[in-house]
């Protein structure tokens, strides 16, 4: 059991800055630790010496093992500077390969450069839990996030112009140019239209034999524009796109329109991406997504625009897991992307699939859910696993004396300022105070049926009898264990007994079970969620959420689970309401569909879904040495 | 002499779809084509089997051996169509590879993803002189244009939100957060600062030191919104972002502007990495992107914003060339991108650099300069070779016999609509009334200096009286050799006596000059161009170009070559004017300062700065295919 790459690291005191110890790390080619897992060169596509995607084949050819066992890591409701999810992620994963000698494997997600070169830094872990290279890890990767950008762009070009391709041209001119005839007159549809006569229920082959009707019912997608809901993408923390006016050119003849940015991890694309269980689902999923409706009422999908079969080859490198290490030499994945809040935020389906073919039976993979556990892992059991017949054994949440005390009455944490005093001193009746939180999240995820260990990711101010506090009161809210951890100052030594305790949990017995079934409507899993899960009075659904359920009922989408856009600074739809709040009510002010997902997303509240940036971002701070070559100040 | 890889490929008739072709090849390990031409695996980042990037470090290695010749390549005045100017210079490099034995190499430019899914498709070549894997080359490749496209929009989000931040806080609150105390009160600047401080002539390293007049002149940048002509920029054809207006959220606060999106290739990062000699002068040239002017009128850098260090961290990979084939298994550099329209449109100096240390002294690299040799193969003399030393020993001039007809008098061609019969006729009349195009460009090449080889780039319908004509007529204007070739349906062996004739045209004496010597002045530059170059009859300066020409003088910029944004469809500013117009007048709109790339750039007459899509684009015939797993449609 475990793998020949693991090696445990020599700590220092104090902990150096992240890019420096990542920096001074021996990296293992990736090639190296492919072969220490078993996979041969033939399913690796490199890129670099230490990244390379892995091939999907590996699942068929894996596909008699018995998985190893998947556990999933939320957390505590976050303050704005985070709570050491990744990092733990890393730490536990470390302390289970080179200090246990288990096989395991880590699930992380791309880091958006959004928050990379704005306020909160990259996302490889800190201190001594780092996934590395970190700057390979927290810029471009292999693309996977460009290459989103890139596809959800062009899908929204197509749709654009094809508008006003539609309002210029009569139905036969449109069916000219798309369907031109060649010079002996003939004439042929592309393969991808036959998805949109299908749709139409015409099942002629030859062009020339549609009818006037047909014609103009194929040509004509007679978008609604009130009806788009479709945002173009960028992966950058640009406030000033939020809303915009498009079209004001001479050349768009008038025809402007509002419409906005969103950061593209919230890309529907980037959910395909994470839900996905290959290339033909990916297909399909993709030709799915509706850009719109027509002013009868009529989903408008990407292949009714042409472009689902281009959307696919352009994904088609990023649907692949990217293979990389921590500091102790444990494979890691890093795939899909992160905002929990505005989107799912989870690890991909098939990193998490051949992850836990690759540890195999007695192994362990490790799976980030992002933010609190009312968001990220609640996003995991009712969407992820629900979708992909997984099923976790055991869940870590991960808190903080700092998290605890931001909900148990201490002052407002922000970033980019010093931290209030009352964080650096004992108070332990504040911690007590803020335990409502992580209770109702403890609570919360052991409804699922999976045993909950508490994860308390320990800083140096923190005092014996504030942990003590955390782990006492942690027991005794029902979790399997409760365990200080110092990965982040001691790498993988350091949770130790976090990795014993996720053993011994992953040997009780679980039994998973999701919150809500598939056949509940719409309105009650929307009320399930807020009432039962986050503790709230009730929903109040503004006029234009209900008669998008009463749609998308009536289209058949019913059955599909709620993705809630959410603040994940507090149960409640105000991130100021600390705590474990009551009585608050959820407003949806609108819910959106994607199809192609295969979920409904309801908005709470003001949720922006592209980040602005700081007066001084962390940009200020990256460079290159001019000397060495190397990247400094990214953290 | 020569390569292991090379290898002569069986061409088949009819030729065969260009992706069919290429997927039909077999091909050859990037590690073994790196080993052939003398790399070691030290030097690689692979990115998969058949791509990978080339560390600049080589440039040092071979800095003792001689250079190879490079040959440029530019062309006619093209149709809409192209005239298969990437085609040639694959065709040429395989026959000076497999079939005449030489070391070669062949510089290309990344495609942009616009037309690849617009309209013309991709640009890896056609029929049997193709760069392959084509789908790699014409997809994400290794990412660079990707990477330019974040770099770009990080460096529009941190001019808008300092705008916006500048707008809400006073000096001393900018100043708090910009360098903010620690919580014994010390301050630190972060280094970038250094370089604002600098140009403000502070040598104050503690900012608790600075005046109130030093802090004010510190923090506020004081941008004059309408100075701004930087844009964002997105890899698509999506004509509804040429104008735009952002700003419209209310937590923007009403501070609203109207703006644009450019083509990612027209960014001034994309010319700066095919200008730049290596990353310290990319860093420079990064922190010196004016992104506007003050309202007293002092530029304004990336540097200024604190993001200079972060854009270079971006590009750090970006800037190696990316190593690919051709179908003969020549060696090829991908590098940089296209547009020499509205961009300079030519591959990357260090691509062509460490091309002719490899090829070494009896080695032959071939560079390709887009469009019409009026604005490519110009630009690559006076702005790519006088930043970089560079001398060309020969130019090839692309030409058709359909686009000398087109030139002719023949009726209009366009993109999507079946070619007029015309094209495909014997008019031999039509071919010389036409010639007058090609002959001013050999006249204006000659006049760099060096000998010119007209290819004639033989489609089926060409009649031997329509070629023999060309051949002739290039000869009688000065030509060193004119010669049919057939590449595209015979690969390297129909382009032997191209390459061939190349061989002798670099035995001849080559004596390279530039058309303008630096100190002339930014007016007399563009008239030059205008008058001498294009044969145009006068310029006309725009009020506002007047009074840029005399800021850049102030300013310092007045020894800056000039990169014209003209049509390639016509030496004058109208693209319907054919052949060689006469007496026109070039009317000069406005002219930019590109101080990182190191060149101001007329705007001639309008340009649309990203282009749009079609009714029928290429999109609706790509997809994978489901069985199989290829990419199919991409053309």
């Amino acid at each position: 059991m475990g793998y020949s790459t693991y090696k445990k690291l020599t700590a220092l005191d104090p902990v150096p800055a992240d890019i420096e110890i990542a920096q001074a790390a021996d990296v293992i080619d990736v090639r190296t630790i492919a072969s220490a897992i078993g996979l041969s060169e033939d399913v690796l596509e490199l890129y670099g010496k230490y990244k390379a995607k892995v091939n999907l084949s590996v699942l068929d050819e894996l596909a008699d093992r018995e998985d190893g066992k998947l556990i999933v890591i939320g957390g505590i409701s976050p303050t704005p500077l985070g709570e050491g999810k990744s990092t733990t992620t890393v730490g536990v994963s470390q302390a289970m390969g080179a200090h246990l000698g288990k096989n395991v494997f880590t699930c992380v997600r791309q880091p958006s450069q959004g928050p990379t070169f704005g306020i909160k830094g990259g996302a490889a872990g800190g201190g001594f839990s780092q996934v590395i290279p970190m700057e390979e890890f927290n810029l471009h990767l292999t693309g996977d996030i460009h290459a989103i950008s890139a596809a959800h762009n062009l899908l929204c070009a197509a749709l654009e112009t094809r508008m006003f391709h539609e309002s210029t041209q009569s139905d036969q001119a449109l069916f000219r140019r798309l369907c031109p005839p060649a010079a002996d007159g003939s004439r042929r549809f592309a393969p991808v239209m036959f998805r949109r006569l299908k749709k139409l229920g015409i099942d002629k082959t030859d062009p020339n034999e549609l009818t006037e009707a047909e014609i103009s019912a194929f040509v004509r997608l007679d978008i609604d524009p009130s009806s788009i809901k479709l945002q173009r993408v960028l992966d950058v923390n640009d406030r000033f796109l939020r809303k915009i006016t498009v079209g004001l050119n001479p050349t768009e003849k008038g025809r402007m329109r509002d419409t906005g940015f969103d950061i593209t991890v919230a890309s529907e694309i980037m959910a395909i991406l994470a839900l996905t269980t290959g290339i033909k689902d990916m297909r399909e999923r993709l030709g799915a997504i509706i850009v719109g409706f027509s002013s009868r009422g009529d989903p408008v999908t990407a292949d009714d625009l042409g472009v689902g079969g281009a959307l696919t080859v352009m994904m088609k490198d990023a649907i692949m897991p990217n293979l990389m290490q921590t500091l102790e030499g444990t494979p890691v994945f890093v795939h899909a992307g992160p905002f929990a809040n505005i989107a799912h935020g989870n690890s991909s389906v098939v990193a998490d699939q051949i992850g836990m073919k690759i540890v195999g039976p007695e192994g362990y993979v490790f799976t980030e859910a992002g933010f609190g556990a009312d968001i990220g892992l609640e996003k995991f059991c009712n969407i992820k696993c629900r979708s992909s017949g997984m099923k976790p054994s055991a869940a870590i949440l991960v808190a903080t004396v700092r998290a605890l005390k931001s909900h148990g009455g201490g002052p407002a944490v922000s970033a980019g300022t010093p931290l209030p005093v009352e964080y650096s001193k004992e108070d332990v009746e504040m911690v007590e105070n803020g335990f409502a939180n992580l209770e109702r999240h403890i609570k919360n995820t052991i409804g699922f049926g999976v045993p909950v260990v508490v994860c308390i990711n320990r800083f140096k101010n923190d005092t014996d009898r504030e942990i003590e506090t955390v782990v006492r009161l942690s027991k005794a809210a029902g979790a399997f264990d409760a365990v200080p951890s110092e990965h982040f100052a001691k790498g993988g030594a350091g949770a130790k007994a976090l990795a014993e305790a996720v053993v011994r949990a992953c040997e009780a017995k679980a039994d998973f079970k999701l919150l809500y079934p598939d056949e509940m409507s719409l309105e009650d899993k929307i009320r399930k969620l807020s009432c039962d899960f986050y503790g709230g009075g009730d929903v109040e659904l503004s006029d234009e959420a209900k008669a998008k359920i009463e749609e998308y009922n009536k289209l058949g989408y019913g059955k599909l689970p709620v993705c809630m856009a959410k603040t994940q600074y507090s149960f409640s739809a105000d991130p100021k309401l600390k705590g474990a709040p009551k009585d608050f009510v959820i407003p949806v002010r609108d819910i959106r569909l994607s199809a192609g997902a295969g979920f409904v997303y309801p908005l709470v509240g003001e949720m922006p879904t592209i980040p602005g940036l700081p007066t001084r971002p962390c940009y200020y701070e990256i460079d290159l040495d001019p000397e060495t070559g190397r990247v400094v100040g990214l953290s």
